[in-house]
């Protein structure tokens, strides 16, 4: 586990010089509330900071002091466990966008990004994070590639994933979402569960129970955060797992696992986002918004702010956060109240990023580090897109509004000269999947039902988990000129209809990222959405709907570049009946 | 900080084919209820056990079956903060007297040992404690020696310090009892303390608050064992420290911080025994008797527990200890109630080693390796004990009955034949301190009042924080035998009268340790009081209160092998007046 680092012989002085009142401090907060999460209590004092540290409480003397008088002084928010590519956003963007919010740390899984690039990923991602005053820590992701029926960027073998390990900003392994190979004892699993040992093994476990749970949990995984059902979290928490109450933009958990929390076991829960997309990062916030609603819930105010600061600092072995203490990282959020949780100030590493609710922009650094095009497609031609008609009955992958499940259908589909055509009518469109990493031009081609376009294409490089390019279209023209102008971009989201692109949001960061700030990529992906509906859509967010139609590790029909996915038979299958 | 150790791939594989009930586990414990330290609850469930390692719940194909129908099972306790030398057991005879109380893991500072051998002692407590079914964890003493007021067997330097904080069972350093040399900055406790960071540095603050709270913590020290008051816990614990209780056999805390505790706050207190003496070993046990106090003083059985289990191992980061969830160290009691905390089973390992209440002596390795003579003394003569008079006004050290403080009193003595004597009816004795480390012949000499011998002589290589052979005595006849029998025993303490020893306990590991077991030593013990008390010494405890004599760092007149101490002046001073 991660400890603090080590301060030089002449800091720790200086903090002691400080705390003593032997120097002025640098910093006071006067007249707050402390949310002592020690105690599990509120009391007011003043907190003196020297450079990026707590020294101390009460009467100080102080080269700057802010008056919060009536205010609250929470523990900077850790975000536990979140995919931060979810947010179409580059660190430094995500920085600007959540320490708004309050949140001071995040305990990341790359798992996007490394699947398209590999270890690459992770460094300029901490790269793009330094210099934002935000910490970011990484959970290494575990299982990349997800599957061998898809083609990803880059595999993490487990001779990169020791070697992350070693880095002091990581913290362990991130969610082990194969879980049927942990159980099975698959040789390449244990070897990656052999090597994290010691450090933290992050779980993904939907519905494990038993004999089943206790396999996964003997492997060394003490958290998970795919508990959906009371009794679920109930069994979790009495195996020795920490629970991750997850409240993402897609899944959320809140409500349902509210009730299983009482004050004996409050301190083994951490809240988490997991994903979070542009448009909830704007109206609904961050871990602000997850601690507004568990409080709208019934929890305890300093209950519900453990677990974004104490409980996942003790967690992950984050031995110098998490609370107010001296000696303790100044990373601070000072909030109106215990209901809003509305943020004035946030402190990080001593500095005021927000003051008095306005973002110290000069604390940002927006600009990330270059990063090399990672979408290698020759240039598609419409010709590309046929499907020679092998027969008339065909697997047709059905959409389940709002699910990232899907079914299977099968349907009689025209033919015409001898190829597979879409039918407008009964809403079954062409889908296709293009590898994108290795210029291979190999292109997984199908059909879709449900999406309700009535005229031209829809395409993405965010699709799960290989991100190769997904394209979802009325017509072989269309869909060609959306893949064509992914490439020009570098990667993103673009609609097409009549020959001509309509919409787009570049996404030149590994095919997934934008380095624009968070408003400016949410306007874009509104006016997509808007379009994807003049179009016909009837979905509510069909680029999200997109994203996971490459994804062959949930149910129950998927595409890929490589053909067809039975997730249930788990291989590939024919188009054609 | 500490995490468990890494398990070779067979052995993972094997933990998790036998949570899935792939193989038949090795044990199962059937029909209990469970101490449920994660969920705070209890909960009946069986228990599967592979090898060292707690695999699973419920039914399981087992090659043995234990039924504890009825019982309830806790995880093994944790003794957070102990000095192993207070018991003048071997840690060999320490594990068989407290294994069958249900402890399988403390952490030791071993403080006096240090003192008297420096790292050497550490070593060889390590390899005494190999083969007991008991973990031992170190916490490297911090303070050694405690002042340059009197002569130690050894100095710990912070060279020595790095290189067993790099061992895998030191957490640490023990209590930082130089709490003025912290906040002041010292430069050699600065030194320690930095290279400390990262690991666990328990305190030791009794009394501090305000600024000077706050300058200790700020320098990284989060546990403290020293409250006595509620208000001292609470600051303490609003400062981000974990606050041990202790319940030792002098200093007993529980009573007076029981009020502090609540379910909010409960997971920040460990219980710790500090020193536990022969006979509150024999009659009060160890953990399972601190337990049953906290419960009559109205603690949740649960709750007290965890203050022995999890609580300790989450601030020790012990990751695979303090809970009962597959993968984590199979350490478990079995308890016939959580009231009398009767212990049936103890299982160390996976392996039973108390079994329906009687101890497995197999389990157990009770020979120590050998330790070679520390104490190093010529042959005292009558005549080395004479006090040649300069003037006939002497600073006295007078005993507080029950007390380990001591006042100065000024008394008139008897002087004959140019030398200061004795005087039995105003009970002024003779007091020495012999140097016993480097054979230097050395003698503090003083008197003392309130022992109350009417003949003879006590005497003890036990004597804090040095452990020089310290003597009382009504003439210098006996006071020299008694030294002399010291030496001849290789340590001990002892009692003379009229020109012959007549009791003794010999103490040859260190001058600190016996070999022999808890009731032998006990017993050669309570002979010991009795002869004192036969001698005419009125003290409940006169050689505790004689051992504590020579500690200069406790008010307020003490004597070592360099003299009299003022411990408020922290100075030698003169005998005579």
């Amino acid at each position: 586990m991660r400890t603090a680092p080590k301060p030089a012989l002449s800091d720790l002085k200086g903090r002691i010089d400080a705390a003593m009142g032997r120097r002025r401090v640098d910093l006071l907060l006067k007249g707050g509330t402390i949310v002592d999460v020690f105690s599990g209590c509120l009391r007011p004092s003043d907190i003196a900071i020297h450079r990026d540290r707590i020294v101390g409480f009460g009467c100080y003397d102080a080269i700057r002091e802010i008056d919060i008088s009536g205010r609250f002084v929470s523990p900077g928010f850790i975000d536990g466990h979140l995919h931060m590519e979810s947010s179409l956003l580059t660190p430094a963007q995500y920085a600007r966008a959540t320490v708004a919010r309050g949140t001071t740390s995040v305990v990341i899984d790359p798992h996007e990004i490394v699947n398209v690039m590999g270890s690459k990923g992770i460094h300029w991602i901490m790269r793009s994070a330094r210099k934002n005053p935000l910490h970011v820590f990484v959970m290494v992701p575990s299982c990349v590639p997800a599957t061998s029926m898809e083609t990803s960027g880059a595999c993490l073998s487990e001779i990169e994933i020791e070697a992350l390990l070693n880095e002091p900003w990581v913290l362990g392994i991130g969610e082990m979402m194969n879980f049927p190979g942990v159980i099975s004892c698959l040789p390449q699993i244990l070897r990656k569960l052999t090597i994290s040992q010691g450090k933290r093994i992050d779980g993904h476990a939907p519905g494990l129970s038993g004999k089943n749970l206790s396999g996964y949990v003997a492997a060394g995984i003490y958290s998970d955060h795919e508990c959906t059902t009371k009794r679920e979290a109930q069994e979790k928490l009495a195996s020795g797992m920490f629970i991750m109450i997850r409240e993402g933009s897609s899944a959320k958990n809140l409500a349902d696992l509210v009730p299983v929390v009482t004050p004996e076991n409050s301190r083994r829960f951490i809240l988490v986002s997991d994903d979070r997309h542009p448009h909830d990062l704007i109206y609904e916030g961050h871990m602000d918004g997850i601690l507004k609603k568990a409080i709208r819930f019934g929890i305890d105010p300093v209950t519900a702010i453990r677990m974004v600061t104490l409980n996942p600092a003790e967690y992950f072995g984050l031995s110098d956060m998490g609370g107010i203490a001296p000696g303790f990282r100044a990373d601070l959020v000072v909030l109106r109240d215990l209901e809003d949780f509305h943020v004035e100030w946030v402190i990080h590493g001593g500095k005021p990023v927000v003051e008095n609710g306005v973002v110290r922009e000069s604390a940002f650094q927006a600009k990330s580090p270059p990063l090399a095009n990672s979408v290698h497609v020759p240039r598609i031609q419409t010709d590309d897109l046929l499907l020679p008609a092998r027969s008339s009955k065909v697997r047709v992958v059905g959409v389940v509004p709002g699910q990232i499940v899907t079914n299977e259908v099968v349907e009689s589909i025209p033919v015409v000269d001898g190829f597979a055509v879409t039918d407008r009518q009964r809403d079954i469109l062409k889908i296709g999947v293009v590898e994108r990493h290795h210029r291979s031009g190999r292109i997984g081609k199908g059909f879709v039902k449900g999406f309700g376009l009535k005229e031209g294409a829809l395409a993405s490089s965010v699709s799960h988990d290989s991100h190769n390019i997904v394209v979802v279209g009325t017509n072989d023209g269309d869909m060609a000129l959306a893949i064509n102008e992914i490439s020009k971009m570098r990667g993103g989201l673009v609609s097409t209809s009549g020959g001509r692109v309509s919409r787009a949001l570049p996404l030149p960061l590994g095919g997934l990222l934008s380095d624009r700030p968070l408003e400016d990529v949410h306007e874009d992906l509104v006016a997509l959405q808007n379009e994807a509906r003049r179009m016909g859509s009837r979905l509510e967010s069909p680029f999200m709907t997109l994203s996971f139609m490459a994804l062959p590790v949930i149910p129950r029909l998927k595409i890929t570049d490589k053909g067809l996915v039975d997730v249930d038979a788990f291989q590939i299958v024919d188009l054609f009946l």
